[in-house]
């Protein structure tokens, strides 16, 4: 069969590959009829190192089930089927969790023998927890969008969500790539009222604004930073979508956001090795900061007034005002855990 | 009046001072009873540049109202009052959503004209907003609780919450100082099944078990991980709280986050200049990563079948396989948005 193979940066080919087939009796076998190039893609097409065996590309598409291993229950020949850029069982604790894309058993197309979606067939392990059927035919004029659902669409969906997207929130989209604008039609199906879009190409732009962006930023980092600022009453916005990956365009997100807001990230980040890094691959989400203690007090004081809960305990020594600079020197050698003062 | 200041690293005095006084009419004057020394506070005993004018210290305490300002109406003479390390206004937009601590006029003492609480009396601005009145008199048993409720028990409270600590949860506790077994205690009040501290002094550890802590992990660092890791069957805890601030204590906290997890953070950043930096400090949640679409795909499905969204305008070329390559350089060139491929 034919198939898409990158051999380094710039070098991608179709050719000659070994057919698909079945491997594990958990496998289906699909016969792509629509595929696509994922910005993804694009970051071994700029930096790949050249091999002589190259890559499989491609995790987007859709296809007619050719073939179905015999544990297979949910699909049969001739289904026409969707699956999502990775793989996954559907029955592990992460699957029951609905973070599939930390399926036990999962995996990413094109590698250890799963083929590329970008070819003519394609062997998907896990086939019952992996593939949706779709009840329309592949002519149908929606095929487009339901190819998004592969994957651009379901990330800037993720990116709302994990951005806490909702009803009377403004929202900041960085990047009008197809995941930042599938994160504006994210952002209005989940209620925002307003969605600025950060972006410079015209096209896209104009895009972004059919689908609900209601302000569009053209400028970019500190100037773009300000735009928001000033569009926001000079607070940011509660929701920002960061669908870039690039350090600063996550840098802007951070700076667009408002105090209190949320960032939800998508685009794949260009260094792994920043702390939130470490957190996107897990999709973890960081929060925190200094404490709004005010708002605390009145939800724990009744808890302390009851003796159910006993914080003073970690008072391990109690001095008098002119014992302060000894307190300090105490907890700074750690000879004290945490010193009252009496006056 | 005395007070304590700090002229440099290492370098507290306790020293006369000018009285503290009414200044605004929104101002109530607190004459100090029981004050606290932060951990926080050791940063700057730790770093601090010698400085001749010095600066006053301390956010921590409880007193008795001496005088308030005309303005005033929720406070009175005699009152045994609390106040949370920030004073606050209480009725902006911020301190209407419960984060006070971002207060458009709000402030830290011990800076432009306020007085530190490590001293014997406090003008507190915006005392309305601020100031929470105790129901006890100043010899109660509890006042070391109450003292706590100032700052480090809210915010162990915050990286709880903001960990998403709740029911079934397994919780790690990166720190075993007065905020980490604050977060201990949260974290048991709000229904942790497991509470997992990191930590190594005896003392600490012992308070941090009758505070709830289900196990200890002593070590630090990398072996630190890999116990945590050991203990949750490989996969990390749901909720992690980082109570320390350092640089090292950040990565631990990322590294033993379960795939999805939430990791709080309330140690003061050790380093402003990263990414999370810039969101602790406008207390901003960072959350994303791969997105789970296998389980987006349900929820967006019929929307796209019924028309309700249009994601596959993003696809703005077709070709062959055959063009494939030609795909890849024109998204790379950005002459397309998404290529997409008919087989």
């Amino acid at each position: 069969m034919r198939a898409t193979v990158m051999y380094g940066a710039g070098d991608v080919r179709v050719e000659d590959v070994p057919d698909a087939r079945l491997i594990e009796p958990t496998d289906a076998l699909v016969r792509v009829s629509r595929a696509g190039i994922c910005g993804s893609d694009l970051w071994p097409y700029k930096s790949m190192e050249p091999t002589e065996s190259g890559r499989r590309m491609g995790h987007e598409f859709i296809g007619a089930i050719e073939a179905a291993g015999s544990d297979v229950e949910t699909v049969k020949r001739g289904d026409l089927v969707l699956s999502p850029f990775l793989w996954s069982d559907g029955t592990c604790v992460f699957c029951q969790e609905g973070l599939q894309s930390e399926c036990l058993h999962g995996g990413r197309y094109g590698f250890d023998d799963v083929d590329g979606g970008q070819g003519e067939a394609v062997r998907v392990p896990q086939a019952d927890g992996t593939l949706v059927v779709l009840p329309v035919g592949e002519d149908d004029a929606l095929m487009p969008s339901l190819l998004t659902l592969t994957d651009v669409m379901g990330t800037g969906h993720h990116a709302a969500v994990a951005a806490k997207v909702g009803p009377a929130k403004t929202v900041a989209v960085v990047g009008d790539g197809a995941v930042g604008l599938c994160g504006v039609i994210a952002s209005k199906r989940l209620g925002a009222e307003r969605i600025i879009l950060l972006g410079n190409n015209p096209d896209r732009i104009t895009l972004g604004q059919e689908f609900g962006a209601t302000d569009v930023v053209r400028e970019r980092g500190e100037e773009a930073v300000e735009r928001v600022r000033e569009l926001t009453g000079g607070f940011g916005a509660h929701s920002v979508l960061e669908c870039v990956g690039l350090e600063q365009a996550v840098v802007t997100a951070l700076e667009v956001a408002r105090p209190g807001g949320a960032i939800g990230r998508v685009g794949v980040p260009e260094h792994d090795t920043t702390a939130t890094g470490v957190a996107f691959w897990k999709n973890a989400s960081i929060a925190g900061g200094p404490a709004p203690v005010r708002a605390y007090i009145d939800e724990l004081l009744p808890d302390v007034l009851e003796g159910r809960i006993e914080p003073g305990r970690v008072f391990d020594r109690t001095g008098t005002l002119d014992e302060v600079p000894d307190g300090y020197r105490a907890m700074n050698d750690r000879d004290v855990l945490k010193f009252q003062i009496e006056l």
